[in-house]
């Protein structure tokens, strides 16, 4: 039997893509598309974050690039690391399932050039929930599973609750197979006036889904370089400053390759954004 | 050797008790007092939190009370159901380790009598944390390890961060050993205007340790009524509305007897307060 | 850049397909090959299991079947559900990092025809490791993340270790999202005498990878029946006996439409496989 | 109310100690019973496990130890850290609840003199359960939380399950906040063929309890040095051969400081035993 078209689904705007009669986006696809991980798109999601600017060694950035992306020249291994608390719901309230909804994730993202165009890459992102990992590999992020935390602000503050306010600290970790991969550290000194603070270079990822099947192994059945394409980002309380970071060593990781040599700027701030799309720029299969 | 007295320490503004030449308030005792679970106190304390008033079965209430304690015939099984996001601190910018000293929690508080006066005892409580475990023991909380999530508020609100706005729902849920042993909502209806609605019964709960020794394990080495006394207790950004709570029944466990047979107003807002002391209300060692 | 071929890093005995000079099977793609969640096929398990054999209602089985599968009906809605402690290894001693690569497994694989052939299919799987989903998701096994346990047999046995014997009992539990999904108890026997009890209809899978970009969701990259194929098959130590199993109805989970309406025999036993292929039986894209 | 005795309920052969109505041992305790993190002893135990003897610096030992206990001039620092999968019970069948009851731990024994008798002390103790938590709280052991791992030895031997033959490598690992706190692994000789391999010496830890009473921190309610005394051990399928061991450095913790100078002997095997009982030797308050 055919794959059912998803449009008369869609009219019927319940949000299910409907495939062989079972429903689902994600696996599993199931009769009623309740043990599925995740809806359909759109996807909505909001959160605290933190971000620390970099610059790592250019030739370490150079080798996590995938074909098809160059380093930038200009960039001198410059790079970001971002610590997120993220909340995340479809079109059924999945913000009131928070403990198969809510996340924690951690990663970084390298400057590069996509035919001479300024891009971000992501190598290298972790998060502690299986739905968020599975909407990140449709979106050519490369998840693992690890346990990231960052300094929460609260409402009542206290000393146990930083203030928004000049000399305010906020640190954010990542742990992944008992090992501590990533430390920061946010100084906040003042509001962020200039949204260009916020001109994130667009992120070109690379979606990849192997082939098991033998003497196929090297012919992986998606790889291909794809930007993606957020729309409705609203970034709000964001707080700049100094930000420090490391990436210790450890035993069979290689983040620490691209330790920072110099650190920028810290952000701490709280943002909200919807993902419905992706694009592809280029299918790098032989 | 004698235990040494912690007076010259505290003078010394170091924030450790010292016994034996090992530093520590909580396990480990330590030559250096990193690795120990807690610093002594004072301990700071900040939170978002949801809270579900709700009334049980008056004879299942009096039943988890502990000797010393009696039911309040006027509190018909009055209750009290919350869902904690806490960050911790010390005197050694604990917050700044959210990995070690951040944790959810979930508790149930029922209203009871103390020597006729009015009190809450806290016969259920979930942390994920160890050094949260270590801290409620010491202050009669009964912890065990269990998840615990809730709806969270973000600055950037969207379709995955509700506002703070009449019709809007934060969900808490609670779970032990692979089952679901709570589950609340609360529906913003106003911001809180009349502050005796945090009007919290004093806490009043069962310090215990218990004895191994054979022969002894039914004289335990602790076994007191305690009066919880926290203090610059700071409540912000608090809404109330309703509130819904299921306790599930759940293999080997018994919260469900506590099941709501009726719920009353929900409250979300975030809270400071600062722990140091307890007071032992009674010795309930024969 | 085209896709590099792997058959010279084969030829090398260095075990990594080399992808766009990045090395890796799974994501991470990187340049040293150390941060990839798993490397290339062949991929070894051994492992500890619990099988229960059960009957659900026939037409939740026909429910969960993708196109290209049939009901058995001979079957009568006949199935298995696994509880597996797994140790996982590839080229390179992996057994000597069991933080990153052993893991637990719950899954349930129902009876249906491929063409007329009597084969297996797998609707619900869960296991606790990221290298596990994705060796999973590779093969067509729609994995999420749980917890999972089953008794353990020690060779020191005592009260708390059940020797095998005729009466010991074994059990096993599955949770996902704070919620037990499963329970199972295999009460021993026999040894098994009799190797048809291991006559598994070979595993067909659905393997899918959506497609994100707008208007193409209903079009996924990947979607197709799948068989299993592991090789060098090893059981030992099994003993047979009866099975039970509960799935219990959990809130946004439908396993329970699958539960038993009678249970047949169960299994405690050892075995051991060799992964390194999959076949394609069906493409089921449009 | 009097704390009423147990001895009444020991006769009905129910396994609860009785107090105030409440019945558990450790917390919570409940009317029923069933919620208490652990029923009485005695407390059943299986396992398998990994011991690797090192000598550490002999004054990083002696500074471990507690008003007391003496280093042991003719140990030079010596030690053993174990790795265990272990298995609990009470009596009523824990063993099928191994969500709840089952678990994995790491320690580190020191040697030291207790009045001039040879016995280990442990400074540092890592388990993944609350159950084991508490139980080692009472037999002062210093538990904290971490993850823990040791490579498995299965029926079903093959590429990713290590026989029980010369050359075998058997690693162990334990992660505490994110961090690696130790690695070790075991390389298989000969089985045992000398039981004074196993000739523990006795286990006198410190059993604390502290008092969070304002003014009285530094007067805790339990503080005394208590020998372990555990009968009716087993041991089984025991082999001899290498250890190494590191315990690499980490943010905040110190265990580092006992990071041996050189390894010894490593052993894999199994053992039960039972604990119902712990001697107090002295206790140490003021």
């Amino acid at each position: 039997m055919q794959v059912r078209a998803s449009r008369h689904a869609n009219k019927l705007g319940c949000g299910w893509i409907f495939l062989d009669m079972l429903k689902g986006f994600h696996y599993p696809l199931t009769p009623k598309g309740k043990s599925t991980l995740n809806p359909s798109p759109p996807w909505y999601y909001s959160a605290d974050f933190l971000n620390i600017e970099f610059w790592a060694d250019p030739s370490a950035v150079k080798a996590a690039l995938p074909t098809g992306l160059d380093p930038d020249p200009k960039a001198d291994g410059h790079a970001s690391a971002y610590f997120y608390d993220w909340q995340f719901s479809g079109s059924n309230e999945e913000y009131l399932d928070p403990e198969r909804y809510q996340y924690r994730e951690f990663f970084i993202l390298v400057d590069a050039l996509f035919e001479g165009r300024p891009v971000s890459f992501c190598p290298y992102i972790f998060v502690d929930n299986d739905a968020a990992l599975a909407r990140g590999w449709s979106q050519g992020y490369p998840k693992r599973l690890g346990s990231v935390f960052q300094t929460r602000y609260y409402a009542a503050t206290g000393k146990a609750g930083p203030a928004l306010a000049a000399g305010s600290k906020f640190a954010g970790t990542a742990s992944a197979v008992g090992q501590r991969l990533a430390e920061g550290v946010v100084t906040l000194r003042e509001p962020v006036r200039d949204p260009s603070a916020f001109d994130q270079r667009p992120v070109v990822n690379l979606l990849h889904f192997p082939t098991l099947a033998a003497g196929k192994q090297d012919k992986p059945a998606v790889h291909a370089l794809v930007e993606n394409v957020p729309h409705d980002v609203k970034v709000e309380q964001a707080w700049i400053g100094d930000g420090t970071l490391t990436l210790p060593v450890s035993k069979n990781e290689e983040l620490s390759d691209l330790a920072p040599r110099r650190c920028g700027h810290g952000i701490r701030a709280s943002m909200a954004y919807i993902v419905d799309d992706l694009k592809t720029l280029k299918d790098l299969r032989g």
